[in-house]
């Protein structure tokens, strides 16, 4: 007999789980819902492999529920439509991100910001609206209201622009929203990993000098040769920290593991900009003399809202912007997770979830 | 014979000053220069105490010079102009606020912000650009270059808008920059200090909601019934905290003690600005995931630029704005920073310089 994952949709779906905090992904069969009358079915092709995907298989935040199927950096190819779906037909290229629901009726939902809607529903973990639990793209198809469906531009790889839909949208969406988007700007990027090499990509993209923060020497000529930064800033080297002061109109920073705020706050000029889009999880030192002598602030974004997603997809299917990424077989997955924690990889594992997931047979 | 203050410029001059970190204030001869063909010179009558002075003259952020004529919320009457002075006469009510330099070239200079100009000067206790050291208003006269002189509207008491050249300043810029001006918008106060209880009226001209967060219950009449402000928050409340949850647009930080800005964020709407404008001297400690869910941003303020500042002042005669004051003879002054100290003051003391204030015989 099956589990109630397994019997309480109509559709048989199948993936891959974490079942405790060990955090340890096997396969895992499950269901999904019918194509509702505005959802969206589509055969996933790719998966991206966001850190967030790692906190929550093993239970650091403290809030995960098992089982879980991570994933939500999906794109895939339309397999069937509900009757009042307007947006999407069978065969078209299309993504899911972060979110799959939302109220649609508060402020931010109005102002097509649902991922600041208190009712924000995630791709997986979350509590549906029938009540289930949300399972993501480390699966083999997904059911999601159009509302939540990205399409893909025909130019972009989809392997390549399946982390867009999380990374990329995470510093696509502060770089607009807090104005450090304007050509002729300096913009840092602090940390350059999955988010922060896409960062650089989109930065430069709108015109705007980028300078790349990191605790890693070794990372300089990729960040300038291959991401196209303009300049490499070692974060422990104090002279050149200290000769680049003052220089930068925002930072966007990336990095979730501890690090001082001081250092940055000295790199940016008066009213200039730090957005964290990394959640360190304890709270950070913020020293307020800095911040006020120079009308410096220290702000927050997460992911974006669909309306931008799609603006952002765009935005990268004009520029041709992608994410750098290690296409694996699923059964990888679990090496890549350590991988993953250790920076070891340049910049995003994609899962090839079409060609490499075999359905259980049990 | 004299000491180098005495004698350095041709016009003689007299004050209070301290003379150590003991910070008694104590009668003080001095001299200022000549009116220069950009100066105003003023004949002081009012002037206000704020909290500043209190911590230079007891040198409690370890970069005071003694001796100290603080000072910075000056009121007085122009007596002479230099030659190529364009904007007062004799007769003109000015005033002088915390800077009478900065260095009029740089992009913060250019763009009005002459109090992010990393040359700018304090109005006491900086190195003037002659090499001689600036003293405050706590005298008989003043001399300053015009840029930095504010015309004081006719319809405003010069005893009730001296406070308005500091505090009024530095409340009134963050509530334009920060965009928390709109009407109908949602603003806290925290504090109802010298700075809070003007924010509390300028936020009201602007047309905006006001709810006043403070630790004191017993400030809740006066804050509602003669500040004018909508609500009050006991910040120990957590039951008024809790249910005020996610109400506010934005909120001004008057409070340099330290105190936690966690429930101020909470306090806050999706997009919300928390802006401190009193600086507490050990760093906050800011939590980092409620600023990310919630796209919010915590920023600072120091004061305004001169043009901001006419602006201001001029938005206070408009609409009636003038600081609560009490009105104290210069001898009085020690015993009032005592108060100060105790915040045992509705809401701010200012000196009435001219007719308490007499010239040393010495």
């Amino acid at each position: 007999m099956g589990s109630v994952a397994e019997q309480e949709h109509p559709k048989k779906a199948f993936g891959w789980a974490a079942r405790d905090s060990s955090g340890v992904l096997s396969p895992f069969n499950f269901s999904r819902r019918a194509t509702g009358e505005k959802d969206v079915t589509f055969k996933v092709l790719y998966c991206g492999i966001c850190h967030t995907d790692l906190h929550k298989i093993r239970n650091e935040w403290k809030n995960s529920k098992y089982p879980i199927v991570p994933g939500h950096e999906i794109v895939g190819e339309v397999t069937e439509v509900g009757s009042k779906v307007e947006k999407f037909k069978v065969g078209d290229k299309v993504g899911v991100g972060c979110m799959v629901g939302s109220c649609r009726s508060c402020d931010n939902c109005a102002n097509n910001l649902e991922n600041y809607c208190p009712k924000m529903l995630l791709t997986y973990g979350s509590t549906y609206l029938d009540g289930t639990i949300t399972y993501g793209g480390y699966s083999d198809f997904m059911v999601a209201d159009e509302h939540f469906v990205i399409r893909i531009p025909d130019n972009l790889p989809l392997d390549a622009s399946a982390p867009l839909l999380c990374a990329g949208i995470t510093v696509y969406s502060p770089l607009r929203y807090y104005g450090l988007d304007k050509p002729g700007m300096h913009v840092g990027v602090v940390g350059l990993g999955g988010l922060g090499h896409v960062a650089v990509k989109f930065a430069k993209a709108m015109g705007v000098k980028v300078t790349v923060i990191s605790t890693s020497p070794n990372k300089k000529n990729e960040a300038i040769e291959r991401l196209g930064a303009d300049a490499f800033l070692v974060s422990r080297n104090q002279d050149e920290m200290q000769a680049a002061k003052g220089t930068m109109d925002g930072i966007i920073d990336t990095v979730s593991a501890p690090h001082p705020v001081l250092p940055l706050i000295g790199l940016i000029k008066s009213n200039g900009k730090i957005v964290l889009v990394g959640a360190p999880e304890k709270p950070v030192e913020l020293p307020v003399f800095p911040l006020i002598g120079g009308r410096k602030m220290v702000g927050g974004s997460m992911i974006g809202g669909i309306k931008e997603t799609q603006e952002m997809i765009d935005f990268a299917a004009k520029h041709k912007i992608m994410a750098d990424i290690e296409v694996i077989a699923v059964d990888y997955v679990n090496t890549a997770m350590e991988r993953l924690e250790k920076a070891d990889v340049r910049y995003r594992f994609v899962i090839d979830i079409a060609k490499t997931m075999k359905p259980s047979t049990s």
